[in-house]
């Protein structure tokens, strides 16, 4: 699957994900009207609402772009039968054939880590039967409880051909609380880094490891330190666009092939239409204000690439 | 809520905490084989039949101990109808006036978090209409994010008073790679129970913080370090039994006035009907195996507690 994220980069010349992260008040009021019209002021109603926002975008995007990111939390929120749209959401894409990348920052150890590995990338066992649950093609991993936690989605991305994406530095101000917490005068995400680019080796696809990182594009110096400690992970860049994170601070992420970072972008996507650059198109035309908000950051992190 | 808990343990003696873990391992040939008469092999019939078995237990234990512990990845891996059984699980537990831990161990920033904190403690609004979407007790957190994970877990426990257990030291082998890393001769993981303290003083129940945190059986010498660090948070103590964490270890997770801790024990007590110690029952009669694994691990804490 990180061969497959690698040729559609090349193929689009847009290292770009577009996160869809759909808070119900960025869905415009037409769609949710609709929505609860059919299902109620519901849990259903809001699932179906933001699940017809996700279909609009994605349809708007998906000949410009590899991958796309549901964040699973924005959908967990609405219980069950936000799950559902998640899962839908994750179907639809893939029928598109968009990379899914599962933002589910999942970590816990042993059978319980193998239990959300199988959950996302896998298969589970019902009886004689087998079934894939929600089949996502990467997952983003919290390192926290170790190699113990991190194992478990390794056996299963060798199985699958199936990534992950292990949180080493995040991109909101608070990360350095303990990320950046100095051990032998090296940073603790510096080590996380390292078991990173060792938990990768053990799943290699053509150039690049099965085993990515997240890195945040707030912290452009780091991500410069950390392209060397891991050359071989593809970094997920958030923070792009809302977070502060610009064009020019996304250099230092890839590596000299142009390759090896992919960038988030959710809210400057998604809700494209509420932005004054965007305003022309109307809540109405959405999908359309996403598209042109895709155009425009594939144009900046082309630029910046041309620099580099 | 924490006052819940508190007053719960005191009532029953037992500062247990049974692990809902439901592996389809677990659940005997014969609860399987009438869900999959139901519902064919199917994900619904895996949820169904873990779901059965779940409810045989509590019914089988809910007089004996003060909460119950549900480790979503278990239903989670089972896709929508698993955590559909998920909820259930909850609803059916607060029915029967059992406190109800979310092991869910979510952590991501901001807005992201908020959604979390939301979708599993408190209340999203629809258009005009509120809903609880999972409505736990408390929830698992894992910190790496820092403050920006956890506060908004803080503040919807606040509104809701409803609780968190911050993962300090995890029970796993592995734990150590990153939680024990020194910095300035001190390991990670005191910083992180330090935060915990902090933040737990903006929401004091009566005796007890509402954030609480993690710190495994399977290192008491770190317990009794972490007690002192955090004398206000209620520590979740998992790692006993199958794990290899036993009572003696555990007297030091305690507070003098016999608090402070609460014990979990997942496989040894839903499959105790596959030890050796309670075959007699037979997998028929597995709730009444798990009830006599209760007794047996509150009569095991209480003489650890009696001997400190």
């Amino acid at each position: 699957m990180i061969n497959k994220l690698v040729e559609k980069i090349r193929k689009t010349g847009a290292p770009i994900v577009v996160g869809l992260d759909p808070m119900l008040a960025y869905v415009p009021d037409h769609v949710q009207q609709k929505a609860f019209a059919e299902f109620g002021e519901t849990l259903e109603g809001a699932a179906e609402a933001i699940w017809q926002f996700n279909k609009e975008i994605v349809d708007h995007v998906c000949d410009l772009v590899p991958a796309v990111k549901p964040q699973i939390a924005m959908y967990e929120q609405f219980g069950v039968p936000g799950l559902a749209a998640f899962k839908k959401t994750v179907d639809y894409c893939k029928s598109k054939d968009l990379v899914v990348i599962g933002d589910i920052k999942r970590g816990d150890i042993g059978s319980t880590s193998a239990a959300y590995a199988i959950g996302h990338l896998g298969k589970i066992r019902v009886g004689s039967k087998e079934y894939v649950p929600f089949d996502e093609d990467f997952a983003t991993v919290n390192p926290y409880l170790g190699s113990d936690g991190v194992n478990p989605f390794i056996k299963v991305c060798q199985e699958e051909k199936k990534g992950i994406f292990v949180l080493v530095k995040t991109s909101n101000p608070s990360s350095g609380e303990f990320q950046d917490r100095l051990i032998l005068e090296r940073p603790l995400y510096e080590y996380v880094g390292e078991k990173v680019a060792e938990w990768g080796a053990q799943c290699m696809g053509e150039d690049y490891s099965y085993v990515g990182a997240v890195v945040g594009a707030t912290y452009p110096e780091i991500g410069k330190v950390m392209r060397k400690v891991m050359p071989k992970a593809y970094i997920l860049v958030p923070g792009y666009g809302a977070q502060g994170g610009q064009g020019k601070d996304l250099a230092h992420f890839f590596n000299e092939d142009g390759l090896g970072a992919i960038v988030n972008s959710s809210r400057g996507i998604i809700a494209a239409y509420k932005q004054e650059a965007y305003a022309r198109f109307g809540a109405e035309h959405f999908g359309e204000a996403s598209r042109a908000a895709v155009e425009a950051m594939r144009n900046d992190i082309r630029s910046a690439l041309d620099q580099k």
